[in-house]
């Protein structure tokens, strides 16, 4: 059911096709962000038209809200959110250790309490399988321990549990219409990173998400995790790096063989009026857009390029309209999805490496 | 550059066809709110698949941001907010007047305070003409006074000051591709509202609006006023009721005579949660909702009723979602263009007292 095609490589850069229950992914492939089952300021239609092939949801935001056993008697997260396409969730891991005050991690899993209404929650490796589950996402994630990647003690300590919960999460899995990714931890550290990519291979899954980078590191030493992991993941696997990204990340993970992203910076930051181009961000609230007649980006083909001005972007994110919101968001997802379909066109006629060469000059020149 | 004609009557129901510099309205036609030049949580591409054909836009708001010169300088507000169809823009009068603490008249005009700054400005009538000039609505409308319709003193006074303005604005008028529309005043009081519809009527307008109505009196106080005014205004003129409203209001009205309506209801009820159906409203907030997989309104065709069952929409309500909004928005609105245009229909085959028998019948089971 879930099947892998590596089609063309240009250097570690990789073009594939991973075919899902809903449908293909082409990759490189980027996820925009659905933490409470809707990218935030789209509909499904829109998100269409822009070319999204794959959707990330909030295993612990729809676990709180509206509730796992709620989503899954709508018929599951496809037919609640009327995407058709291929939808992947995350553990819970990730959104639970970040409530730092307020969990508790034991070995057999963390008590949390509610960002909501404050109750006290227990996710176990079981549990978010059990939830992802309901949700009935195609591709589902291992519950695992997101330490501070610069703390080696802590890394040791929690890759031993990350290890032993992605084992209960195989054995806790029931359902052949779902892959389990497992997730690489370690953090900074090459030979833990080394060890978590070869444990995890060892569990033979259908995907390998690298875990733990974009939150605090630098990006040398985010490259230098990802060289370290690449060569040891089955090249015939797709590879996932969480949480990433910006457009130079993208660039960046694309130029050491991932193949599957994620992140909410374009959603989230089109709603605090930060417009994504290709020489970096613009504050679109800014009184130099006031009377600005052009689009946001010279050149883009998105709808809100190709209709309205920086002037009345400016205005409506300053009126606090709807409206602004939606707008930058599709302009912000098609950059990114663009660059996707663009780096795959790259990769398959083998010219990688000038493709990111040239993107990251002209990223670079802000 | 401006022509009614009168296509079909039932009753006193009229169906028309108004050309304007950017196309030609079938009345009767209700015109979505965009206050700040946005009918809030819909792109102009989901407005016009909606089937709406007239967009009201406040001179009040606008003037005060972005400002009335910025969007002339930037094309105009068919330009700015990319509606290519036709815009009516109100005078001002009504917000400045709703400001009740931060404002002073006089017979010249009004002075009043920013609700954004508290700055301080003045709108007379030729301010008010001017500020409409440069934003370029297709219907523009006089400065008039809105006060308490159920206070007989200071309507005798106001009406004398609303008549006196409309003639410095038809007075002040530059545009020949701008209809003014003068607006009938007079509270609930016959006499002060026949005057005003004589008055006016002999100024020769291209149409005329009826004021101060849907501000606190009783629907049968409403319907008088209208009764009064509809056999003195012109026949082949189009007729504008001002800020109304509900479903039972539009067909009320069209019964009466009126062609043209706007209000915020659809839209401001969306983003708190209800939903208009042929039935009343529905607070989609409701813990009822929360495991319906039926759409909100059963056999609406609109975007959110196809796709999307009421525990989602009730989700992102909770949740705080844009899409929210969204989908409730575009039900609403939706709702009521496919009133208008059903009314449109059972007028030309001449069955409107039965359609509007039929209507609001289901309505008041509520």
């Amino acid at each position: 059911m879930f099947e892998f095609e590596l089609q063309a490589r240009s250097g570690r850069a990789r073009a594939g096709r991973f075919l899902t229950p809903h449908g293909e992914l082409l990759t490189p492939v980027f996820a925009p962000v659905g933490t409470a089952a809707t990218v935030k300021a789209l509909t499904p239609a829109q998100l269409h038209e822009l070319g999204a092939q794959l959707v990330l949801s909030n295993t612990y935001h729809l676990y709180l809200r509206p509730g796992d056993e709620l989503v899954r008697d709508l018929g599951g997260l496809h037919q609640f959110m009327q995407w058709p396409g291929p939808i992947l969730t995350d553990s819970g891991g990730f959104q639970v250790f970040s409530l730092s005050d307020t969990r508790k991690i034991d070995d057999d899993g963390v008590t949390f309490k509610s960002h909501l209404d404050g109750s006290l929650h227990r996710f176990t490796p079981e549990r978010s399988i059990a939830i992802q589950e309901n949700l009935g996402a195609d591709i589902i994630m291992a519950f695992d321990e997101c330490p501070p990647p610069l703390d080696r003690a802590y890394n040791e300590l929690a890759l031993r549990r990350t290890h032993a919960w992605a084992e209960r999460c195989v054995a806790a899995k029931t359902r052949a219409d779902q892959a389990l990714f497992g997730i690489v931890q370690g953090g900074v550290f090459a030979d833990l990173r080394a060890e978590s990519a070869r444990f995890l291979t060892g569990l033979d899954l259908p995907g390998y998400a690298i875990g733990g980078l974009a939150v605090g590191e630098s990006k040398a030493e985010m490259h230098a995790a990802l060289d370290v992991v690449e060569p040891l993941l089955p090249a015939h696997k797709p590879r996932y790096l969480m949480g990433v990204g910006s457009p130079e990340d993208l660039v960046n993970g694309v130029a050491r063989g991932v193949d599957i992203f994620d992140c909410v910076l374009p959603t989230r930051l089109a709603r605090n009026s930060a417009a994504l181009t290709r020489t970096g961000r613009l504050n679109m609230g800014n009184a130099v857009f006031a009377r600005d007649p052009g689009p946001i980006e010279a050149g883009c083909t998105c709808y809100a390029c190709r209709n309205f001005s920086r002037a009345y972007v400016r205005h409506l994110m300053r009126a606090g309209e709807i409206l602004g919101a939606v707008l930058l968001t599709h302009h912000n997802v098609h950059l990114l999805l663009t660059m996707m379909r663009e780096m795959r066109a790259a990769i398959e006629r083998d010219s990688f490496a000038s493709y990111a060469e040239s993107f990251l000059r002209a990223w670079s020149r802000v």
